[in-house]
């Protein structure tokens, strides 16, 4: 593996999960170990672990870790505390399909479990750790996928942050580059800065430039520039939902970037795991745009107004890009080519 | 004309030039009164004034203020100092084309009066007077021609700040969303923050704010989707240069909104004063893009650090647009369609 960042880990004992403070990046790499639940609970809440997949195998080990103190209770009390701690980590962000799907696996793990609860503890840690390890595993796949889309020399455009501070491991948008680059393979990466959150800026040039990548930190409206002048031969983006036909949300400026792709014939890649894949969602006209707080769009990472309180702002969080706009979707399965509605089916329903 | 600030005016005396201090926008009003030559290249030199169309206005109005001083002088010690006080201005920002083009006019005018100085400096006022009306001429044709181009309702989506604060009077790419909003229409403008400077968010989204126009602030990536929303029926820019073909520049981000527009099926145009045109630029290939200290991407208009030091980042001032993006170019004279080359050669070189 390339030289990254431990985003999320357990320590030694198996009582405390550690992770890298996502709030203080890039200017400080700082770790926090958790212990008790407030602390996991705050940590999802501000932001300190992000990233659907880092938050999934946080999730597993802050339950984990948890445990160890419920060690010496008989298997009901056990249960009873155990399953209301999961359900009041659940609350830190309801949005978030992976915490509560993790919760959910931590939770039916103890209840098709019921034995002796020191066993019971040592073998949750174990559950977790195939959590993080499976995931791993999706990452690797989809590196796999994707590196056969790379040549020697190539320049990649990303936006927003699909690497391993989001996913772990590789990473999924990510994943092609860290592997090309531990294959000996040169490639340039231009990391869209991302507005208004900056997760380009902030968290994609600082992690592939700490693993050793060439990487470019560039605003969003400079995509059309470097795309003009040659410099991008593919672009990779992670994704939030894949509809059935291929239309994709992901981060606000996604589309724009795939019809700037478009025009300039440059081939334009989304990777991810095949359970973004949402079959009963027809096409991206059925995924609503979640709005968050337009007072974001006058404000920069930092807090400073640049824009009066009175003038209006708007900020969508995602887009949807067209299908049509897509050259393939990388998946842990395989590489998902046109026309998706048939294909997609192929691969995943087979 | 509609509420609009002050941006560069002579006071009544006529010994002093009262500016607007762009650099304190949006958050804070502040003028400024110079009397001095060494403020007066300061405040080109911070950028407290700024645009290419304001900056000559200011500088004839500088002169003709700094001559006043001068007054009792012969003819010929006269013109000795006004001339060193011009070129020393005009060392504030070299590159600035409306600035040097200003300054020899009031040399010029200097040279070809040669009368009692007390007479000549009250001339010095009354030319420094045309060649502020002269600009918002122009500005009122372009409005005039450009907001024939827009229908009640209208969403319109501009790029940078090519409004009053850089242009006086209409501005140019806003001169018709004044122009239309005097006439009672309801248009609704969508404005592109447009970093690293965020001229759109601090400056273009202040101006139609200040004067009663419905504006939005949104991020440059968002474009494509208020796009998609169906929200902008044009896209109205400015331009720095404009090739003989019709390709020009102008603000980085600029091309990708064109883009956007083309694949959206919506009408884009850029709207700027015939001295933009150059023939002797055949294609827009030949403008050469000037590149800005790269810090800039990695920081915001209030200057903290968002990515490491160590990050390459890519600044690129502007960028260029081809001519097949461009529906129309809104000019003094007209509005010029394609084709370019032979239209705009048909309007101006006749």
């Amino acid at each position: 593996m390339s030289k990254q960042l431990e985003v999320v880990k357990l320590n030694e004992k198996g009582d405390a999960v550690i992770i890298l403070d996502q709030t203080k990046l890039p200017n400080h790499e700082e770790y926090l170990t958790l212990t008790k639940e407030p602390e996991m609970w705050q940590a999802i809440k501000l932001l300190q672990v992000r990233g659907a997949p880092a938050i999934g195998v946080f999730a597993g080990y802050a339950m984990a870790a948890l445990a160890q103190s419920l060690k010496e209770l008989p298997y009901d009390s056990f249960k009873e505390k155990f399953d209301a701690l999961a359900d009041h980590l659940n609350t830190s962000r309801p949005t978030a399909v992976n915490l509560s799907w993790a919760l959910n696996r931590m939770k039916k793990f103890v209840s098709d479990h019921k034995e002796d609860t020191a066993e019971l503890c040592a073998d949750l840690i174990k559950e977790a750790k195939t959590i993080n390890a499976e995931n791993l595993a999706m990452n690797q796949k989809i590196a796999e996928y994707g590196v056969t889309l790379l040549h020697e020399g190539d320049g990649i455009l990303t936006h927003c942050n699909a690497g391993y501070l989001a996913c772990l491991g590789y990473g999924t948008a990510t994943a092609p580059m860290y592997l090309a680059h531990e294959k000996g393979m040169h490639i340039h990466v231009y990391s869209d800065e991302t507005r208004p959150l900056l997760q380009g800026a902030r968290l994609t040039s600082y992690e592939l430039y700490k693993a050793g990548i060439d990487v470019t930190s560039i605003c969003d409206n400079m995509a059309s520039l470097v795309m003009k002048q040659g410099k991008i031969q593919c672009v990779m983006v992670g994704c939030d939902r894949i509809a059935a036909n291929g239309d994709f949300a992901n981060k606000i400026g996604t589309s724009g970037a795939a019809i700037l792709a478009k025009y300039y014939g440059i081939p334009f890649y989304t990777l991810g795991p095949s359970s973004t894949i949402d079959f009963n969602t027809p096409t991206g006209k059925e995924i609503k745009i979640e709005m968050r707080d337009p007072e974001e769009v006058g404000e920069m990472w930092y807090k400073e107004p640049m824009i009066l309180k009175e003038i209006k702002k708007f900020n969508p969080s995602f887009d949807v890009t067209d299908h049509e706009l897509v050259s393939g979707i990388v998946t842990e399965r395989g590489i998902v080519y046109p026309p998706f509605q048939e294909n997609l089916k192929k691969l995943f329903r087979k």
